[in-house]
């Protein structure tokens, strides 16, 4: 457990720094955040999220912290870093919220202070609805919580991320590397995306309102999408992205051909792996 | 209301069979059933789904019937027609439950006796279960019945099947035209179901089981599919579900291209198109 006099500041009270700040504060821990948004501190402080927030980056208000958690976008993240790692307090611990990490971490270990430990890590968990007025510390219930140590990551570090996973509920807390992330997120949801976007956009499908199932909407639930966000992670996370996309491509293309020249056999054998496969997934 | 001597048979005591022969008998009517497979009319017979069944047809059991409900696959309905339509009662209606339309109407009023009267449905509604003992009556409560009329459908053949809707208690009772149906479902069903087989089968994902979240899960619920219905039924839509895959493709492809050369701002344009769109569907 993670010594309760440790203090913890959260840069970005979102929807995810707030529940962080709820989960963290209730938990016993002291828990301060800041944002550029006066509305977001106001909100914390009002809630008893956090004890304490600021709306400007100041010295002598970072260098209290023992743990700093981001809660940023991640280009916004790393100019945060490039412009205030000074403020930070001598081997703090630092940590991010971020869904592509290669990138992000080679960008910040090019630069960042020799005694400062960043562990970055993913939190599986979203919603489709923005802001600290919807922060819920019950949200990562069944998610899963990724930390991807690098070069800079202390073993200590690595303990104390942890640990934060721990405390916030997470069902799951696994360490991959930062490529394995990548791929992993490049397929299993920034894909699935694509897919999503595409399939919502291509065909104006007003008129099919009412006819439409479980199917279309399980497909498209998240085609609705903070597109700022979501194009920021496709290009930072670009090649694996790309490479995913061609993997389903191809497949679909095939699927298409088997159509077009009634190849019946090829077309039941996809089916049997698609059946197969989606067996792993039944839970 | 028809009338409940009207006696109705069925053929294919299947899921879809079995369910609509469980509502119609609750509804006060005589239900029989044929099917080739022994178990399922023991099962109908057991549990009171039907009160006659038979394993092969015959005329003096066929010519009973005023309404045949058809729970078969599309060619092999077909194929049924052709060898025992001989066997109907004078202007007997009946129906089917296929999930293609153009090419089953074509190929059946192509060779119909003059004194049926088809009326081709669609119950837009299914599970990832088969067979007579998963049938349920109350599975079409939140689902669309689509009446398909075409030149042999009178106006009380077309009244007579809407009322068999509102027995088995669907949503909403519509009529489209069967080329527009076989838009809706080329688009709505059959793409939906192109692409969750081929992301399901692109990628041996065993590895990434444990990082699973929601999204991935939705757009693969369906790539769990039965192939030997699938196939056929893609096939005899083959015209209209190319045009679907074109349209899917074509965006995919422009989203491709715009993660390829960095392009943002065309990125979120359809990011956008796609929320809004996606607002429809809400619900």
């Amino acid at each position: 457990m993670i010594n309760t006099n440790k203090k913890i500041l959260i840069v970005g009270l979102g929807l995810l720094g707030g529940s962080y700040a709820m989960g963290l504060t209730d938990a016993g821990y002291y828990v301060a955040a800041i944002d550029k948004n006066p509305e977001a501190i106001k909100y914390g402080l009002e809630h008893k999220i956090i004890k304490d927030g600021k709306t400007i980056v100041q010295k002598e208000f970072v260098e209290q912290f023992d743990l700093v958690i981001f809660g940023l976008y991640p280009k916004v993240f790393v100019d945060w870093l490039r412009l205030y790692q000074s403020y930070l307090k001598t081997n703090a611990i630092i940590t991010d919220v971020t869904g592509i990490k290669t990138w992000l971490i080679n960008e910040i270990e090019s630069f960042l202070r020799e005694d400062i430990s960043f562990v970055a890590h993913h939190p599986m968990a979203g919603k489709e609805v923005y802001g600290v007025e919807n922060a819920d510390k019950n949200m990562f219930l069944n998610a899963n919580f990724i930390i991807t140590p690098s070069n800079s990551s202390t073993l200590e570090a690595i303990e104390v991320v942890k640990e934060i996973g721990k405390i916030l509920q997470f069902k799951n807390i696994v360490e991959l590397s930062k490529e394995e992330h990548d791929e992993m997120i490049g397929f299993l949801s920034q894909l699935t995306h694509c897919i999503a976007v595409s399939l919502m956009s291509c065909k104006d499908s007003k008129h099919l309102v009412k006819y439409t199932g479980d199917s279309f909407r399980d497909l498209t639930r998240i085609a609705k999408i903070n597109e700022n966000m979501w194009s920021e992670l496709f290009l930072l996370n670009k090649q694996e992205l790309l490479n995913q996309m061609e993997l389903f491509l191809k497949k679909f293309n095939t699927l298409k051909e088997c159509i077009e020249k009634d190849d019946l056999d090829t077309m039941k054998e996809i089916m049997k792996v698609s059946t197969k496969r989606r067996e792993y997934f039944d839970n």
